[in-house]
């Protein structure tokens, strides 16, 4: 059989949760490729998870079962939803977290995750990852039908992140943006998509504070230490510090927003 | 046949060592489950991998095999012993890290790990985990019988930690206690299983220094910077700092101790 | 089936893309086993990783494909090559990162990886590690022989490492020596193998600076906060500081060279 579970979280790998969810999910059946995608969604932060999980999906067969938590409602009376889209599997809370997929992919189908009987038999107040979601993403896997888990519910009806937030369209001259993610090198994806604006250079507003950026359209072209822009490997428009993070100079992290604007002359 | 082994260390994920262990378990059989139960246990730091062992193997099922290596004494005459308790197996040093699964689950029998059949055919005088642990896991989870991997010893010998480090009581108005666990977000998880004391605020003793901890029953209550006292979902009491890390504000690691104190007036 | 396939990269784990790897690895056969080796090298240090993946490969059985991603030149026109050593295969970019694989192990064959029929449809200009190497690492895992996936070429031909980089020769008196890894602890292991010199002190100098190291057998035979030379458990030189972190007193990183020099009197 050999299906395909992936995992996205905002749990870290400081404890033993992210283990804690394999063994749920093993639990239920131990041919399950278990496979992690991502646990360092900033806590609590839907809107990286999101981002994360769009770009992160692609690669994986059809018929994979994604399970996501980033769950800052857990305990309280989100639903948790299951959905079949592109003939993948999408299991996460309904917070947003989906707002990516439902918004690029052909949703099929989309139950609300009710039936108890698909879960752990104790399930906790806090951790509905391993008691919840990993037995779902489970049984999803070894072929028990999405009508299965609960009612069928409209697409139309999750919720969805703010529309401005996950794509910006840039204006002449000026462009509000948010940011969707930071990578490894502290390099700041923005919410618009390529192609790079026409600008030699930029003034990037960050609350009180103003910074100039130089935009290129790598990152050689620009000297060590400074501020750039330019369209990233992802397609997003992306400011970087050449040799640096621009994160940390701008003091940012996802969800936050920008105002960029040209600077002349 | 899809056995499963989880591996718990203090290795970190820095460099290749996690990775050298599976590729000794799968030279033993290629088809075994290999999962990461946490590999962020402070170095040596066999309380901490104690409870996190312990709160780490309860979701999976029954026959999966549990290697734990956080062992600072390798080298030395300490032994490695292999334990069947409630259906899983476990293989570690003797060193106290089965402390938990020792007062909690039910054993069944115990051996000491001596006969080189079932090893790496070179053994390392400095990586046991590889060497030893990995491929002995390796083995019972293919099936092969516990008392193979060497001579019958009595669960009563086995090394624990003590006894008031795992587990403290709290008296009336004051509780000595250890520090089990520090979290992801710099939790301090200490060694009082709840309920919550019925105090509203507690003084905090780490040596010279003292705080003030205002005991809550969710991080909502208290206002953003607070150290609160709490139960937290592991079912112990918890000091946390609403939006920041109570460990960096106590300078607190695990095996710690602190002296709580009810505050009146 | 259960063939493995390793990866090793500089992605870190804070984004998704080891995951997309794995995505297009079991888009190839849901049935391979798929094993983290090392994902924390240093970005972009071919040394750092070549390093890794040879002290890494060692446990794992016959017929295990090892996929390496260490590949500043990509989208330039480095080649990409695959190879069968002493019966494990090797997929990586021509860029040295195959330098101890080359020089330890008998190697039967090297292609150049140039049939596109074993990539994924669509090929990024900055991602080849999942739209090629690791497709065809797949392809490789499930018995596809290694020259279909292009023309052979001579093994002498492959881009190596300069080899006083790779290991390094003590003088009487004096080394010149390369920085090979850094690893967890801080510890720096050097490009001399054992056995140590038979200094008392030895003269550390980087740069414009210098330290003096304490030559010992073991951690245990200096005091807190001093610097070491040993031979560390890699079989390799190895600067420490005891309780410490050597790397952050040295200021160095794989790469860097430094010279030592026995002190007298």
């Amino acid at each position: 059989m050999h299906s395909i579970v992936t995992l996205l979280t905002d749990f870290g790998l400081q404890d033993s949760y992210v283990g804690q969810v394999k063994g749920a999910i093993l639990a239920v059946d131990r041919r399950i490729q278990v496979v992690d995608l991502c646990h360092a969604v900033p806590p609590q932060n839907v809107l990286s998870g999101a981002f994360e999980l769009r770009r992160g999906v692609e690669p994986f067969p059809e018929g994979t079962v994604h399970v996501a938590v980033v769950d800052p409602g857990v305990g309280t009376d989100r639903r948790i939803v299951a959905v079949r889209a592109n003939g993948h599997y999408f299991v996460a809370p309904d917070n947003g977290l989906l707002s990516w997929i439902l918004a690029d992919l052909p949703v099929d189908a989309v139950v609300e995750v009710s039936d108890p009987k698909y879960w752990r038999r104790e399930v906790s107040a806090t951790f509905h990852g391993r008691d919840i979601m990993g037995p779902v993403g489970a049984h999803l896997a070894t072929g028990e039908p999405l009508h299965q888990f609960g009612p069928e519910i409209d697409a139309a009806d999750l919720r969805l992140l703010d529309e401005r937030v996950l794509e910006s369209q840039a204006d002449i001259g000026r462009a509000s943006v948010s940011v969707l993610h930071v990578d490894r090198f502290g390099n700041v994806v923005l919410s618009v998509r390529g192609p790079a604006p026409r600008w030699s250079r930029a003034s990037v507003r960050t609350g009180a504070h103003a910074h100039v950026a130089q935009v290129v359209r790598c990152y050689g072209e620009a000297p060590v230490g400074q501020l750039v822009l330019l369209v990233g490997s992802s397609g997003y428009w992306e400011l970087a510090v050449v040799g640096g993070a621009a994160a940390e100079l701008l003091e940012v992290q996802p969800g936050d927003l920008l105002d960029l604007e040209e600077m002349r002359g």
